[in-house]
């Protein structure tokens, strides 16, 4: 049993691996101040997820599941707009997508994927 | 190494299985419109479940955890009927239940689990 | 294959765990009614984190991640409070914290951890 950590923090880690399965933190928009726009905050996000499985060897083809928390639903065809031309058509994961609001005000979406590696 | 996507479409896959672990896509009510009672919403969302499960060669005996969205907790007494009267009642699943909005109003419920194969 | 439940009831199980995977129920504090404190009933969960984590041989340093629901995100400093209290600043989950309204008004907090054994 292996378990390999990555950005570790007194609070969180940004990725956690246990044998071949890779989790995530939920991620929010480090720009997040520069945008108020559903659709490049979510670009920004998932840029940090391929940085983040590309870590762990891995990449977005092996997504498992992912869950995206909205703080306004009504934002769900913005954020599927940078979803869908990010996504591995071929390869996606498992979803769901609620609303809820984020840690701050300033975050428009915060997905949290698992993927295998 | 093994990845299934089952039920895969260009934004998601309402199942992935990695080795033995069988992850579904949050369910909502195929006839979400026809019924706006949270308890039989709840009940076609499970017969879903069971239905993807099959297909993964599982059922619901070998549930690990559960997660249910409903936008109204008021609502948890009625989502728990269905799904009593469903959970296999010597296997039941770690499980967590908040209240959350839905991609669209028709749905009364959301439930997304993960199982053993 | 194994799978394994514990403080198994006929709605929920408390804590299942599939091979060396463990998956504990949204846990919230048991002592609800007693503080209407975010703090205090963050440190009870996680007291109760603790003692189904040591029932199935493991500890919080093999935490994998953890998802925790507030009823009101602006207690997101007292809760983190109880948390870096308590957790190992060397072996941190990735993590997301959102907001949700829970079962009952008198539960300030819920957090839903998987870990490995």
């Amino acid at each position: 049993m292996s378990i390999q950590r990555f950005h570790s923090g007194p609070r969180m880690s940004q990725m956690v691996v246990h044998n071949d399965t890779v989790y995530l933190a939920g991620q929010v928009a480090d720009n997040a101040g520069a945008t108020a726009d559903v659709t490049e905050q979510t670009a920004q996000v998932l840029r940090q997820i391929d940085a983040l499985l590309a870590e762990a060897g891995t990449d977005k083809s092996k997504l498992l599941s992912a869950t995206i928390f909205l703080p306004n639903i009504a934002s769900f065809g913005a954020m599927n707009k940078a979803w869908e031309a990010w996504v591995d058509a071929k390869n996606t994961p498992a979803r769901a997508t609620v609303e809820a609001r984020l840690a701050g005000p300033e975050y428009l979406v915060e997905i949290q994927v698992v993927a295998a590696k």
